[in-house]
């Protein structure tokens, strides 16, 4: 028997058109940042755009973005607020910020009734910022939400790669489209994770520079739009985003 | 009732002095490379070290100390290899390099089984490199191994910072020792991260520059032991180990 809440997840999601998972092997490779600053880009270029933070793990787009004192409205389901021209939701609106170690299930039922109540209504994208890895959580995700794409961020190093590798091999196996791979954080000139990339078939959007401004523009979109990595960001877009 | 499994691990490990869980709020700030150094270090200061790497979501000390062609052996449980004069186990011995994507109850089933055939023996420190973050499985550890310490090695950055807050917020609670904070990967002078260790009434244990030859260095331990990160753990080390 199929899960009766899938259907419910998919009726919520069928106004939006492209829905892009942006997701990781490892933490700590800047999918958060990666996720935010490419659903601002787009909001900027004025498509319709809702930014859904599903990483449990490490909840930090609210941090980035400084979303406070807005919330979502309850209305036939829970409306996402505005914020930066995009429609916003967090996992934090349901966990708090409290230490709430939630066990397995816990966090598996917490994304399933976010993803089934929250209304994006119409957008042109939803960026979803993932829980890293391969997760019970990613694997429910992928499971329950129709039409997912991934964009998969990587750092320059051997260790994010191998799991980068893992997570690739799941979609693989799973059929579900990678639009891309995003390299961050690079220090120096070099080919590997171009070249991995292309030897396993996927497409390589594109590779920021490791930009020493962006800790201090955490929380600061005004200054986070000025960064190059934001700059580069809205290149990798507009270069890539029209042909997923 | 008590779960019998611990009485079954606890005996496991009687024989080992001191128990230091390597954990981190977010992945990728270098948790598995401080904890693979360190336990390099002990070793050569002629402590007996075992390494034992549970992070199942992206095993990789295997990787930084090019562990090959050594497995462990049975008798009367599992008898770790000795590497780089230290015993080593990892969960790749259990898991394989396949995708693998173990769902939570196989998690905490593989290391339960690891935690309670592993036979080290005598050691001065079992160095543990654990998942990241609060998830099922570090709260598993918790519960089963008795007189565990945590490490916990954060970057400079507050977005790690915040995920650090909360495990020690949580293991505050669970009334689990933190023997000291590490700041990995440190670019620029701020006084940031010792000063809210210290606020929390933790130990700073130190910091550690980011290492532009490190990557290199991986799979490679004669390399990695001439790096300055690995001379840098080896004073932090030095400067703390006994005072744990």
């Amino acid at each position: 028997m199929t899960d009766p809440r899938i259907a419910v997840i998919n009726e919520r999601l069928k106004e939006v058109n492209d829905i892009i998972a942006v997701s990781s092997g490892k933490g700590g490779v800047g999918k958060s940042l990666v996720a935010s600053t490419l659903a601002l880009t787009l909001a900027e270029e004025n498509y319709k755009v809702g930014l859904f933070d599903l990483d449990f793990t490490s909840p930090s787009t609210h941090v980035i973005l400084n979303v406070k004192n807005v919330y979502p409205t309850e209305k036939n389901g829970v409306v996402p607020p505005e914020i930066h021209g995009l429609k916003y939701m967090s996992i934090v609106y349901y966990s708090g910020e409290h230490v709430s170690p939630l066990r397995g299930a816990d966090v598996s039922n917490a994304l399933i009734e976010l993803l089934a109540i929250t209304r994006w209504n119409t957008l042109d994208f939803l960026i979803i910022d993932m829980p890293p890895g391969i997760s019970d959580a990613t694997l429910d995700i992928i499971r329950l939400v129709k039409r997912i794409k991934f964009l998969i961020v990587t750092t320059p190093s051997q260790l994010a790669f191998e799991t980068v590798r893992k997570l690739v091999n799941l979609l693989s196996e799973l059929n579900i489209p990678i639009i891309g791979v995003v390299e961050n954080m690079k220090m120096k000139e070099s080919r590997f994770i171009r070249e991995q990339t292309e030897k396993t078939g996927l497409k390589f959007w594109g590779e920021i520079p490791f930009d020493y401004t962006l800790e201090e523009a955490i929380g600061d979109v005004n200054r986070l739009s000025k960064t190059k990595f934001m700059e580069r960001i809205k290149e990798i877009a507009e270069a890539n985003i029209n042909k997923i």
